[in-house]
Parts: C-alpha cells; sequence; structure tokens
C-alpha cells in the first residue's frame, strides 16, 4: 500500500481501495481466493474477516501460507488510558524501610555529640586514626514483634537504627544499635555484638574510606621512583597524578584473622577498560594498623620473579637480568576494551529498526504504594527494603492472603579467582565489603530494564553522607512469551491456555568491573524465581602460556581468569504460619515385583520411587543438590495438609547453574564463606543470626565476624520457623566473547521457589487472561471464551528520549554536595 | 486527568491545561517542584523535560519518586509503517523441506500401480491384515550432496522421498526409498535398511493404525459383557457405543523385540481431562500378528488381585471375595479436570485488563522466505523441516555468513512412569511412535505464542491423507527484557547496554495427554537455546496409599505419577568447517605453589584449575555433565583458532533441568532409548546414522530397529564431522498443583549452544539497538549514544478477533476430506 501513513480513521472508501488491490494484484493471489473459497465451503471457519494474508507464488494447499495479523479499525482510535502507576494502600506500615537522609542526618547529629562520647570526627575529614562513622541504617525489627504488628495483635515494633563506627583512635570497629528512633529522650545506644561471632570487630578488616588518601599517596611513592622502570616495561607510569598512565588495584582478603592487613596491588593501564589491562607487576604492601608512617613495601613481584625491594628490582632491571615478559600493546586505538560500536562485519540487517517494545496498552496492572514502599500484583503483595551492603530485599510476601516467605534477601557475593600470579592467584572479593547496595546504579531506562517498567529510587547513608539513585530499582510485568498452561483437547473445556504473566523487581549493582543483575520474578501460580545475572569486565589476567590451566587469552597480553561466583541469598519461608520442617525426596531406584507381573518381562522389574526423609536437624541441613537432580527439598508445613493428605510446601527448584564453591578447602576461605560450600543449607531462624555473612568476613578468613557454621547448633528443623540459604552463581571460565563485557545470557544462575502441595489445585486457573476453545461442527466458528478480556486499541503514550540523571549525594549534614564533589563521587558511584 | 481520551492531535492549549493540573494540584507536589529547583540548580540534569513524575505525598530527598514514562507528541500521529512480514529470497532452495501435497498425492498414486508390487489397500479401508501406506515424507539428502549445493559447487541433491508400508499380508513393515522425485521413467524405489540395526522391522511394533477398529472391537466384546461390574466398581460401563462412560487407553511398550504384541490397557471415566481419572481395572491383552481373531485377553487386575478371565473376575465379584478399592466420585460438577475458571478466591485485583503486548512499532525485524522455508535475523540464517515424527527441525544455521550447525532435529521423547499398578509401572513411551510432527497443533495466538508473531502452516502425510494445520509454527522476535551486557563504567565508553533481543521459533504438539513445547531461540552473540516446555494432562493415576512411593494423591481417587521425561535433539555442529573435535574442560583443584607466595598463608595454596582434554574416539564419548557443573564440553576446530589462539568453538552449556534418565536398568528400555541413559553423547556423523531412534523403538526394547549404542563403535572424534546428541527433559514428581494441567514455568529444560573462543569478541557488540552513556560536568546532560536508533512513535495495527481454524484435511487422493472425516480427526488431532 502506497498510501499515506498519517492517521486518520478508515472510510468505506478507502476500505474497498485496499480491498480492490488485496484481490486483484497477481494471478497468485487470484488462486488463493478460488482456493479461500472452497475452504470456505468445507470449512466454514478459515475466513477470518479481520486479518491480513500473506502468501507466496504457490497456493494454500502447497503448505506455505503465512498468517500476519494487523488491520485498522473503522473508527477513531483513542489515546489509551493513562497508564500510569495505580497507587494503593499498604495495610501497614513498612517496618523494613531504610531510613530517610533526614532520620540519618539526625542520627549523625546525634552521634556526633560530646554526650555520645564516641570522639568523632566528620568522615569527610578523617584520618585513618580518627573515629569517624562509616554507616548509618535502619536495624530489621525482630521477627515475633513484626508478625504481631502484620496480624494487627500490636502496635508495630519500635523502630532502631545501627551505626557502624570506625575507631581509628583504638584500632577497633563498633557497630552500634540505636534506638528507639526517632530519636527522643528514651534513645540509647550500645555495641550490637550478639550478631557476631568474635567479640571485637578488628580495625585491619576495615573497609574502604572514601575520604583516605593514604593509599594513593602509598602507591605514588612505590611506583612513582621506578617510572623509568614502568616505563620501560609497560609503556606507563604511576606518580599518584590525575594523568598517571598506570594505577593500582587491590586484591582481598588482606588479613586472615584482623591481626594484620596486607594485600597484593596489581597496576593496569590507566585507560577505558583498565580492568582488562593488567600489567606483569605486583607489589605486597603491610598496611597494618592506623599509621600510615607504618606502612610498607614487602615485595615486588615481576613475570614470576620476586624482589625484596624497590633497589633489588631497579638492580636486576638496570643490570638487564631480568626475564621480561611480553610488553603490553600500546597507542592500540582499536577501543576494544570499550562500548564503542564493533562493526568489522558491518551493520545487521533491519538493525537500524527499533526492536519490539511491551506496552500495556490497558494500564499497568501492579500498584505500588510509593510512601510504604509496597507492591502488589496478582493477589501477590510484598514489602520492599534497601541496604548498604546487599541492596534490595524484600518482606512478608504474600500470596492469594497467605504469607509465603517472611523474608528474601541476598546476603553475600563472592569472587574466587585462580591463576599463577599474585593477583589472581589471591583473589577472594566478597562483595558486601564494597556495600553492593551502595553500589546499585541507575538503571538505563529501556536498556536495564523495559522503558514501561516503574522506576523507584534508593538511598543509602554512609561515610560519604547520603546518596541517591534515581531508577535504582524496576518493576515491570511482562509476556513470558509462552503459557503458563495449555493443552489442545477435544472434550469440553479441556482445551486452551493461560497467558504467562510475570512480575519482575530489578536493581542493578556495579561492584568495581562487574556488574550483577538481582531479579526476583513473581508468577501466576505462586512460584517465585530468584535470578542473578552478570555482566560487565573481567578481573583480567597478565597472559602468559604458563597462564593456560587458569583461564584464556583474550588480546594480546591480556586473558580472562577462571573464578567462581557464588550468590548467598537469604529466604525465610513461612508455609501456612512460621512452624516448618524440612523434606527431602530423592529418587532411587528399586527392583521390585507385583501380583500381576507377566512372565513376558520377569518375575521382577525396576523402575524409580521417591524416598521421602524429614531432616530432622541442623546436624544434617547443609545439602548437595542430587546428581542428575534426582530429587529435591520441600519446605513443609507438616500440620498444614491441602484436601488430599499432603503437607503443604514449597519446593527448591534449581533452574540455571545452581552451583556452589569448586574451592573448599583453601585458607583464604577458611571459615568466611562457609555458605558457599554448600548448594543450600537450613537453620532454625534466630534474631542473631541475621545475615551469612558481614562486611568484614572479606578479610576475616580464618576468624570471622560472621561464621555461617556457628549457625549449625543441632537444633531440631521438626515445625519450627526455617531458614533456607541458597546459592546462586557460576563457575566462569572466561573466553574472548566475554571481551569487552561479559554476557547475560550465560553468566545468569537462577532458581525456582515453587508451591508443592500447598495447594488442591493450579490456582492460576482462576486467571482471566486466558481462553478456552470448544471445537464446533465444521463450518461453524470455534466457541472461544477470554472472560472478556479484550485489549484496548488505543494510541500508547509517547516515550521520552532517554535521560539519565545520574547520583545525588548528599553531604553528612543532609545538604546536597557540590558539583567537585559528585564528579568524585561518580568516579566511584557514576 | 479527565479528558477525553479519544485520540486527538494535542494543541498548545491543551498542553497549558496539563501543564496547569499538574503544578496546582497538591501541596506535595508544589514541595515536590521546589525540591526538582533546586536540584535543577545543583544537577541540571533531572529536569527531563518530556518526562511526567510522580510522586507520593514526601518530597524527593525521603526517597520517595517513582518515574514513569509517557507523554503525548504535539503532532498528529500516524499509522505505524507496515508491521507485514519482509519477504526474502533464500539463496539456495530447501533441500530439506517435506513434499507438498501434490508431491506426496503423486507418490502414493504411483506406489498404488499394479507396477509397484506392493498390493496395496488404501489406508482410508485397509484391515490390519491388508498392506497399507502408513507414512509418505521427504528423505533427507545425503550431507556431502547437500553442502556441495550449499557452497556453490554442484547442482542441488536429487530429491528422494521414502514410504512405510504395513505389509499385514506378510507381517512385515517395510521403508521404501522412492526417488528421484518428481516421479519420472527414473524413479526408483528400495527397501531403506541402511538406517537401521535390523534386517526386517517386525508387525508387531507398527504404530497406530486410525482406521483399524479391531482394537475398539475387542475391547468392548471385553468390558461390554461386565458392565454390572464395572457400574457396581466404578459407576460406568464400557461396550463400545459412542456414550459409554468408561474408555480404555493402552500402554506401550507392547513387545520386547517385535515377536509378539502384549498391551496393559486401563479403563478411565469418559469425562473431560478423561486422564486424570483412572478407575482400577486393567486388562492385559495379545494383540499379535494380524489376525483380530487370534487377539485375546489374558488377565484382569482390579485393585491389585489379578483374574486369569472375565468368569474369574464375575465369580468373585458376585461372592463378594472382591477386595475393593474406593469408587470414583460420580456426579462431580466441578470440573476440576477442566480449564473453566476456578475463582474460588475471586478474580485478582486488574486481571480484567489485558497484560502487557509486545509491538514491532518499526516493523518486524526477521525476513522469511515462505517458499523456502528460510528465515533470516539479525545476521542469522537457517532453513525449516517438517516431519511426521518428530515435527520441526532446523537446517544450515548460519551466523554472521558461517555455518554454525548443519541440523539441530529432535530425536525422540520419551516418558517412564512408576506405581504399582500395571498401568503406570509398564508404561514407557516414546513419542516418536504417535508422531509428534503429526501431533502438532494450530497454535492459539496470542496465547501460545505473541499475537506479533508470524505464524506458518506444516503438513504431513500418513495413512490418514494429508493434514495441514495452518499456524503450526510461529516466529517472533522478542526483548529478554535484560541487557545482553551493559556497565555502569566512568572512563570513556565503558557505559551502556546492549538491548536483549531473541528469536524464537515455536512449534507445540500435543501427543494425547501432553503438550510439549519446541523453542529454538536465537540471540545477538551467537547463541543459541534449546528449550523444551511441557503443559497439559498428567497420565493419571489410581491413588492408593500403597502408591505413596510413586507420587502424590491430587483428588478424590486420583494421583499425579513419578515419571520421566526425556527428549533427544541431534545437533550436527560445523564449527568453521566439518572436522571438529570434542574437548571436556574439567575444574579441578590442585595444591600449588609459586615464587611469591608469602608465609601470611602458608607455603602452598589451593585453587581451581581448569584440565583439558580431547575426547578421541567414541569409546569415550558417551557423558554425563560434570557434578556442580564444574566442567564444560565444547565441540571446537583444533585447526581453526581465534586470534588469540585458542581453537574455535561452541560450548554445550546446561541451562534448567538438563536431566537423563534415572532408570538405567529396566528390560522395558533395555536398548531401544540408549540416548537417554547420558547427559549428552557424541558420534562421528554418518548418513545412515540420521536417527538416534526410530517410530518402532517403542515397542522393540530388546532388539530395537535404532540402537543408538551401535553408532558408537570406536571410530575417531578428531578433527571428523561431529554430531552431538544432547538430552533435554524433566524427573517429574507431580504434585496438587499439576492439576488441572501441568505448569511450563516448572516442567520447563533448555541448554545454550554459545560460542566459546569461536570469536577474537563479543560480536554482539555491533548492535546499534544499544547505548552508550558518558558523563558531563555537573550542570550539563548525559552524553548518550543511541546509534540513531528512535521508535517510531505511531498507531499501531489493530489486532484481529481471536480465531482459530482446525485441522484442514485431505484424502489420501489429495481432495479435501468430508465434514464427518474432520470431526473424527479433530477428536485426535483437534
Amino acid at each position: 500500500m502506497s498510501q499515506d501513513h498519517r492517521y486518520q480513521p478508515l472510510t468505506k472508501e478507502v476500505e474497498a481501495e485496499i480491498h480492490e488491490e488485496e484481490v486483484t494484484a497477481t494471478k497468485a493471489k487470484k488462486k488463493y481466493f478460488e482456493t479461500k473459497t472452497i475452504f470456505a465451503l468445507l470449512c466454514g471457519v478459515l475466513l477470518v474477516p479481520t486479518a491480513t494474508w500473506i502468501f507466496g507464488p504457490t497456493n494454500l494447499i502447497e503448505g506455505e501460507l503465512v498468517q500476519s495479523f494487523g488491520s485498522e479499525g473503522s473508527e477513531p482510535v483513542s489515546l489509551c488510558e493513562t497508564t500510569d502507576l495505580l497507587s494503593i494502600q499498604a495495610p501497614r506500615k513498612n517496618i523494613w524501610k531504610n531510613l530517610s537522609i533526614k532520620e540519618a542526618t539526625d542520627i549523625r547529629e546525634w552521634l556526633w555529640q560530646p554526650e555520645r562520647g564516641l570522639n568523632l570526627t566528620r568522615s569527610a575529614i578523617a584520618a585513618d586514626n580518627d573515629n569517624a562513622i562509616f554507616l548509618i541504617e535502619a536495624y530489621v525489627p525482630p521477627k515475633a514483634a513484626a508478625l504481631a504488628y502484620l496480624n494487627g495483635s500490636a502496635e508495630p515494633p519500635l523502630k532502631y537504627a545501627h551505626a557502624v563506627v570506625h575507631h581509628g583512635n583504638t584500632e577497633q570497629i563498633v557497630d552500634y544499635l540505636i534506638g528507639p528512633v526517632p530519636l527522643s529522650s528514651k534513645t540509647s545506644m550500645r555495641p550490637l555484638t550478639e550478631i557476631y561471632h568474635r567479640p571485637e570487630i578488628p580495625y585491619n578488616a576495615h573497609g574502604f574510606n572514601p575520604n583516605s588518601t593514604t593509599m594513593g599517596l602509598l602507591l605514588s611513592s612505590t611506583f612513582g621512583p621506578m617510572s623509568d622502570i614502568t616505563m620501560d616495561l609497560f609503556g606507563g607510569i604511576s606518580k599518584g597524578h590525575a594523568n598517571d598512565t598506570l594505577i593500582g588495584s587491590a586484591t582481598a582478603p588482606m588479613s586472615y584473622d584482623g591481626s594484620w592487613r596486607k594485600a597484593w596491588v596489581g597496576l593496569k593501564l590507566n585507560v577505558p577498560g583498565h580492568y582488562l589491562f593488567p600489567v606483569d607487576l605486583y607489589a605486597y604492601f603491610d598496611l597494618s594498623g592506623t599509621d600510615p608512617s607504618q606502612w610498607k613495601l614487602l615485595k615486588l613481584v615481576y613475570n614470576g620473579q620476586v624482589f625484596a625491594s624497590e633497589a633489588e628490582f631497579r638492580q636486576a632491571w638496570s643490570e638487564g637480568k631480568l626475564k621480561k615478559s611480553k610488553k603490553p600493546l600500546l597507542n592500540d586505538t582499536s577501543e576494544w576494551a570499550t562500548r564503542t560500536r564493533k562493526n568489522k562485519g558491518g551493520r545487521r540487517d533491519l538493525d537500524d529498526r527499533a526492536g519490539p517494545r511491551s506496552v500495556s496498552f490497558d494500564g499497568l496492572r501492579f500498584r505500588v504504594d510509593q510512601e510504604e514502599q509496597y507492591l502488589t500484583w496478582m493477589d501477590w503483595s510484598l514489602y520492599l527494603g534497601f541496604e548498604r551492603d546487599m541492596g534490595l530485599n524484600f518482606w512478608d510476601i504474600n500470596f492469594k492472603g497467605e504469607r509465603i516467605i517472611y523474608e528474601i534477601s541476598p546476603q553475600e557475593a563472592m569472587a574466587q579467582y585462580s591463576g599463577t600470579d599474585p593477583h589472581q592467584a589471591t583473589t577472594v572479593f566478597l562483595d558486601r565489603a564494597f556495600g553492593m547496595g551502595a553500589s546499585v546504579k541507575e538503571l538505563m531506562v529501556g536498556y536495564d530494564c523495559p522503558a514501561e517498567a516503574v522506576y523507584l529510587p534508593a538511598t543509602v547513608h554512609t561515610a560519604t553522607g547520603s546518596s541517591t539513585r534515581l531508577n535504582a530499582i524496576c518493576i515491570f510485568e511482562k509476556d513470558s512469551t509462552k503459557p503458563l498452561s495449555r493443552h489442545t483437547g477435544w472434550l469440553k473445556d479441556e482445551m486452551g491456555a493461560i497467558k504467562g504473566y510475570e512480575l519482575t523487581v530489578r536493581s542493578i549493582s556495579t561492584v568495581g568491573n562487574y556488574d550483577y543483575l538481582f531479579d526476583l520474578t513473581l508468577q501466576l501460580d505462586g512460584t517465585l524465581e530468584l535470578r542473578v545475572s552478570a555482566s560487565g569486565y573481567l578481573q583480567g589476567g597478565v597472559w602468559d602460556p604458563s597462564q593456560a590451566p587458569y583461564g584464556h587469552q583474550i588480546r594480546d597480553t591480556s586473558m580472562g581468569s577462571l573464578h567462581d561466583h557464588v550468590i548467598n541469598y537469604k529466604v525465610d519461608f513461612d508455609i501456612a504460619g512460621t512452624r516448618n520442617s524440612l523434606m527431602s525426596a530423592m529418587l532411587e531406584m528399586e527392583e521390585t515385583t507385583a501380583p500381576w507381573v507377566d512372565e513376558d518381562w520377569g518375575e521382577t522389574f525396576k523402575q524409580q520411587r521417591v524416598v521421602r526423609k524429614m531432616i530432622k536437624s541442623e546436624n544434617d541441613s547443609k545439602l548437595e543438590y542430587a546428581k542428575n537432580m534426582e530429587g529435591m527439598y520441600i519446605v513443609t508445613n507438616e500440620d498444614e495438609h491441602n484436601s488430599w493428605g499432603n503437607a503443604r510446601g514449597y519446593a527448591i527448584h534449581p533452574g540455571a547453574s545452581t552451583i556452589h564453591l569448586t574451592n573448599l578447602d583453601c585458607k583464604r576461605t577458611e571459615n568466611n564463606v562457609n555458605w558457599a560450600k554448600h548448594s543450600l543449607a537450613v537453620t532454625r531462624r534466630h534474631d542473631n543470626e541475621p545475615y551469612s555473612s558481614s562486611m568484614w568476613n572479606i578479610h576475616l578468613p580464618g576468624k570471622p565476624t560472621v561464621d555461617f557454621y556457628k549457625f549449625f547448633d543441632g537444633e531440631s528443623l521438626e515445625q519450627e520457623d526455617l531458614v533456607v540459604w541458597l546459592n546462586l552463581g557460576t563457575h566462569h571460565l572466561p573466553r574472548a566473547e566475554d571481551s569487552p563485557q561479559t554476557l547475560t545470557n550465560v553468566a545468569t544462575s537462577s532458581v525456582l521457589l515453587t508451591p508443592y502441595n500447598f495447594h488442591d489445585y493450579d490456582v492460576s486457573m482462576d486467571a482471566l487472561n486466558a481462553i478456552i476453545l470448544n471445537a464446533p461442527e465444521p463450518g461453524k466458528p470455534w466457541n472461544v471464551d477470554e472472560n472478556g478480556v479484550k485489549p484496548s486499541y488505543c494510541v500508547p503514550r509517547k516515550l521520552p528520549d532517554f535521560s539519565y540523571t545520574g547520583l545525588l549525594q548528599f553531604e553528612e549534614d543532609g545538604s546536597p554536595a557540590t558539583p567537585a564533589e559528585i564528579i568524585e563521587q561518580r568516579k566511584i558511584g557514576t
């Protein structure tokens, strides 16, 4: 059709013209219409008046027909009813949400008061040996008090905060519990110790102090004087200047038990994608304590050669005794490590068209209470929380009027590397230390989440003040593109389908090189999916053929190094109440017989059976998924049964790449990642076992502040309040295709939590977005029941141009930060 | 806004009115705008002119802001440019596509000619002891000839067909190779034996003859006379009448080696969803040979009690000696086993709105050559094939100008059950026998696939004539809703994302009770996903507490029985040519040391490494996936390397539920499903090893026509043409939520085939639907590069009302079938 595509209501004349065009265009078309007439007589139902048929040069019975839908209505098209988010009033206050900027600022000022006796310096100007605030955050209420409030039998639990203070004066860290808040004469503070497994938190395990310059000074005082050497070997220098061509990055753990702090620092070319440009020089520093004058270089490693000092290294270099490794390519203008388009092969056909986009023509089908951070969708409801350590979490997750899960929260994300060089071989990152919540980034609307998603902000309160990111969380409904259930049947009402809609809540955390996409997806049948996908940069290594057992070369002098990612989740199930049990249902083989067995097949036969076993205590609750998935674990309530006599439950159904840590015997992961050593583990829930890790675990493998194994003290798991600690992750053996950035399609891991005899039948059968078909007599149209759901034909709103706000930063006193400070924060926070 | 939603171009006056409404509505809004002004001064970029901001009662810095997009343009909105499918000319003829109805009809008539000497009776009227055609289909060309044609060095290979003929006269089945076609004086035929592992195909392994009434007569002659008993025990009768209240269904295998044919038949209430209404009576019949007068009842089983004859059964019943099982509920009007809405809990909030829908506002981005069944999308191309046994398959799959895979085709789908009763305990279905291609059903547009999908027809030629289903195959592009890669970075061009678009080709096969969704999904980086999801009805069992080890009660007298589904795929990789090798890359632990090791952490350390091993021959190529996914298999070309020295390859990356069969030692699966006993297996490719199973394997576990293990004869796998035979499936321990129909979210299994050092970097970096962001100075807008891709703002076409055509049936002479025949076919084919 060559008509003007500007919209106009179709007139009868235009319709006639189109019809004329259709029926007279080609002989093939004519043949088709003849065929169609025959079929119309025979089948009656083939002629679909509102459909357009497209076809090839052969006729219908040749099996070449393509059906493509689309036609214009004859009435004017309205704007779609608003797709604005619908509001809802949460039934209760959100007792898990983080402090507002005002609340945090009030607490910070309260802590600063001399009456607290903390001798605090403002974090912005604190030196390492000063006392300064590292974190201020809401503290989760006791579950019993929370449940009493949720069931209407009590007032909301008193609100508490906690504050992590770096006592540089005394080389200790204290986590203070503060409350009640808002502040009043009743507010007091005390060290929060009951959730930790050692009485004190050693200062040597401290987190990154954004205002400390001492580490930078140490690096420049170390590498600056050897600029002639680094220029010779790598073509770059590191003098502590803004235009340095080499920069450093340290590994973890920096301690074993907190009695010292030492770190390997590797150098990288200071170019975009620098994570992929390591150079072959590593320095080991003693960084113990708070007096930088005591910090010192312990050794240097270049190309496998060890030097006790710069002087020793210089001597070898100047005397030509160095066994040299390959010098990095300089002046490489290919920008291979950036996101600039790589279009060697030209553009792909039709890629200049924007791809398909999801539109809720009838308006969004979920509701959000923005004040209470509360969400409802299709009989689901939940509250959102947000924290500095691990970001987004979920509370009081209800489906069809019953709480299924009290809490879902990510606990830790570890990455352990392998290699021959000290950088890769020693790295075990635990990203809770870096603050995966503080590292949650503004989502790129339309790229990170569908354009139609609803976006929410998130705020954390740290040593840098308060940081708010708009669009930190997205919520969207999607069509899974497959029916949740369907059947083609012949008898009455057997045939039909339910549309597979799902609701996803997502946030993305960029911790330096790596990007983690955290998804919670709700489904119509009561199933929840937890999924983590990864992208961003590898922690690249220096390629050398001796590194072959630890990865692959991905560029001239760079490699992708073998590493494990393991991400731990806390899932606090409440299956028909808090009294729950844990069932193992394993498939086993049996040889059996039966009275009817026939000699044709032998006197016995072999088949699989399920062996159900209750896991009775924490002595037996560190679990592996069954080999070949021959079995599963189910959280049940043995006192509550469905109508068919089975204990109501939810099964833990592994999805993609549900792995645990490979390396089970390593001093650098001795006791601080015990959760990572099993597929999942189940404990009796306690308020003083809120997290499987802590922000200091990273540097305390020998004596961690939270030792997950200490949760296992033989307690009963029979009809107790249970927590499932489960892992997602990947064994990542990088390939060239991980350059420049890792792909989320392969680097993804998921688990389904799915009703298991929880209901009497599939409750998604109540869906209205569903169809039932019944076959007619030949010649009659099919009987179609779509529950009266008919998508609106309307004009959706225009999408605005892409926009991005960037970090909103606030000083410690709550006032907006200066532009210069914003730039500094962006460098670490974008 | 209370404006009329009928579409009208926005005037300046309307815009002003909206603005007025926005800025004056509430105090909270006013407060927000004050805050916004402050931010505008500080950040500059916060004010997004085209975005609408919605917000709660608190202000921005409280972290409560929600951003929702949508605004109206000020110019009239055009109709979207056509979303019609774009055509393309396939570079070569599709040499794998099935016969047209004319071609099949010509061959059928040719076979009927006395010159062929087959003594054929028309299938429509053939008795069991007649000779009749069972199948006519295209036969795949030799690969060498196909490749020669594809690379332009030869004419297309001569086209051949094959025809399966039931020689009822001699109790044999013969598969004839016929060609060349179209028919000419050169056309000849011969038995096709080289692809089978026994010289003859025994008649006792024959498939379901749709025109045979003898089995039905046997059932009615068996159960009709015991109507008084069945009425007493189950409230139903089976007399062979249309209004029977009990119907029968047989299990498989019916033979061990083809020397006899015997079957267990169970009875079910003849109500919608009858698969879930089994009753406790089972009959074992001898059905050997082609003379129904020799067929006979061997035994009856009721509630675990065995009777040699109806007389014996009747005696026990009439003497009151039967130990009775629970009588099924009759007159249950709950329709629990149908798809009628179950809305005990009322309707879900907002479910009366149609959910989100994907729209290609800029038009579809893939092309199809309908004549050649050829498809292109984003540098991918492939040809489609279709066959009676297993349905849709894929050929000559190219990405960016290189063939990656020559053939992907499903091979077999098995289901093996467990239980105490003879129906469940003996069932091993191999659905190739039933014709998963013949069972491919018309897709429910908008439910089985997105409404916007392109739908293609499919035709098979069997004993019933030719059957065409419109909308048998759907092709659609979708937004995965997550970026394929992304990063938030600070340095130049580090930050951005690629939209995660994917293309799916789907068909759905309903084989009696079960529905299989077969998906092939192509991704932008060269990854392919194979996925099978299941829905439809369980094969229900009769519940009794003794069945507890084999499933769960799901209704009053019904249970869901434990079973394994295993689906085998053939993937014929051609990685940079046909000379390929197989690498195992397994993760192992090592204890090692290095010159730089520091005493702080001990003199040695433990880490994981990858151990690469070439699997050199078919002696070692039956493989398990590594425990805890600690390793992978990669098909490589050891003579072709990427720029970094690694052999180009594709990795086999398990996704959800990549299981193999549990039961490895059972007479009913002794040799006929050997492919199911491993995660995957790799063989050297041969034209005479085209399939891992056959339509007769179902009944020949002891001596199958295709014994997969016979492919393994020690041949080299080093730089040979390799085929990977991999399995998808589920161990299905049904729960109440499998009623009425199984859910595709949990019952799903997938594998990714992903480039592994095949490229030098991630080639999806050429995508235009991508964004690069660079941070600005504070107060300036962000630098945004979207490659000029800007989605059209336009009015999409109106979707037509739902319509369904139903089966198009053709007689053996190619003429359309009568309405009565269509009804009969619908009962089995809908």
